[in-house]
């Protein structure tokens, strides 16, 4: 049976996410899955996606690090109370704080792979660190804070 | 007279950024003025850049932030050598790191603004620090570590 993404769990009203909203006509829809330990989002990003000819957007890696790291977030928080994906309620966590160090020019038009660790549960709060590679090689190495969506982002 | 973008002096081979570049038909076109003692970019996210119905996607806000970084160090540099933008050799600079914490959720349908100061140029490095404003409220802060182009990300 195919896996199902994390993000695919989201209820109606928060997957209308621009990076991984499954309702996002317009948006990257990046999707995260569990892998032993790890969890992983392969995205191929369009031709237009560039920062210098041949070279993938930094922004971009910036959003798939983002966005992996709150779905990671979310998965692990419903492991941690030992609840299955997508029960009620909902846990939905937002970026708190994003960090992406730029360690090689990440070249486009191939796949990239980020895979994400838990580094810390504790309250409201995960911590994820996310590398980013591109055939094999690690461009990109970030760190996502993120938070319980707070009440005022929830829909009223 | 109408005051040019930092992003409008990028040489052509440099001009197809998703963020700023001004001949990425697909892009964002994010521009960099400068106002004082600061740097000055402001962008008016579409209807489909959310995170949850009313508030920006983060994975935007940390494109707006990395791209008037950069632009604002490409600034920054030719200011300390005494040069007028523009002028040859081009200065390029690309993301080293990227670091964004975001204080409040941003929301949508108004222009948001970003400011950036500069805190450090040294060797081929600058380093910026931004704010992110919307409706003159601080929602997101960052910084970012800028390095001139790397040879391996030069048009051949």
């Amino acid at each position: 049976m195919e896996q199902k993404a994390v993000q695919d769990y989201y209820p109606e009203e928060y997957s209308h996410c621009y990076g991984c909203g499954r309702l996002n006509e317009r948006g990257l829809k990046i999707k995260s899955f569990w892998d032993g330990e790890e969890s992983v989002a392969t995205f191929t990003p369009k031709s237009y996606h560039t920062a210098v000819p041949g070279f993938v957007y930094g922004g971009l890696i910036a959003s798939i690090i983002d966005c992996h790291g709150v779905g990671t977030a979310a998965a692990a928080a419903y492991g941690a109370e030992g609840r299955d994906m997508g029960t009620d309620p909902p846990l939905r966590y937002v970026t708190a704080s994003l960090h992406v160090d730029f360690l090689a020019p990440t070249p486009l038009g191939v796949p990239l792979e980020a895979r994400g660790r838990v580094k810390e549960i504790k309250g409201r709060k995960v911590v994820v660190s996310i590398t980013l590679a591109a055939g094999g090689k690690v461009c990109a190495r970030g760190e996502v804070v993120a938070v319980q969506i707070p009440e005022e982002m929830k829909k009223t």
